[in-house]
């Protein structure tokens, strides 16, 4: 066992955890009518933010390799088109709903890990490529999604309303 | 040398270093006027959240041990109060100047930096306290920073017009 090694991904692994932690909360006490505000004026609803978050971590459930995408149907509406693009979205309740199922397979898969398995490639990345580039890991997918949701988390704070 | 503790460190470094890059990018592209406007109605101005990374960024070089704090005058007007509270701000063109000298005492102090010396403990705690709770060193301060810097980078992309 490499105890630095332990140290420094549970950094990692710490921090991705407090700031959902921290968005879920966020989530839980914005109510549907804020959540179908605007972040500021002309820019993304919560209600977007939430179903881009959602197909984010789903994505992120395959590439640290817990499974397969379940929610690819969501690409579409939330990731591939801009808000207000006219695509259908599901229920805020039903969007409520997925962001926690999401999160419980990401965060179950994540504690099942080891500080060494971090380190190994994230499944988008082909062998030959990963010995070249050997930061194309678990770890560097994880910290750019961190990164991802607090820049989401920060604009998320405009919709609490008083 | 431990290449797996290498490996790691380097992508909580690289992941700082893209979103300042990223950050300081966008500072760039906003015109003081733009820098003037506020995120959100009511919520902060660009010029209140700059003076803010500012003071962040100068206690993070404190805190990394890089050197003593240059920019305490900055903590009353952008840490302890609120934007509009009526403290005085330094112009935008100083506050530009400002972001990038003390990016530039932090990435010249990072570079000097070996993997080993990132778990050392920050100088905000006690070598008692460090002996507890290892995880109170450089690496989980800069990745708290991360965070912090891409919370403020999400809402900052709303400043920026047409």
């Amino acid at each position: 066992m490499d105890q630095q090694l332990q140290i420094a991904v549970k950094i990692v692994v710490d921090n991705f955890t407090m700031t959902l932690t921290r968005t879920s909360k966020l989530f839980d006490s914005l109510t549907d009518e804020e959540l179908q505000g605007e972040v500021s004026p002309g820019r993304n609803t919560g209600v977007y933010i939430l179903g881009h978050l959602v197909a984010a971590h789903d994505h992120l459930v395959s590439l640290l390799g817990f499974g397969e995408m379940k929610y690819t149907h969501f690409h579409e509406a939330f990731f591939k088109n801009p808000d207000k693009s006219g695509k259908e979205f599901p229920s805020i309740a039903q969007l409520r709903s997925d962001w926690n199922t999401v999160n419980e397979t990401l965060t179950t898969g994540m504690a099942t890990l080891q500080p060494e398995e971090w380190l190994h490639k994230h499944t988008a990345v082909s062998e030959e490529d990963f010995a070249k580039e050997p930061n194309r890991n678990r770890l560097n997918v994880l910290m750019t999604r961190t990164i991802h949701l607090a820049s989401h988390y920060g604009q998320l704070l405009f919709l609490k309303k008083g």
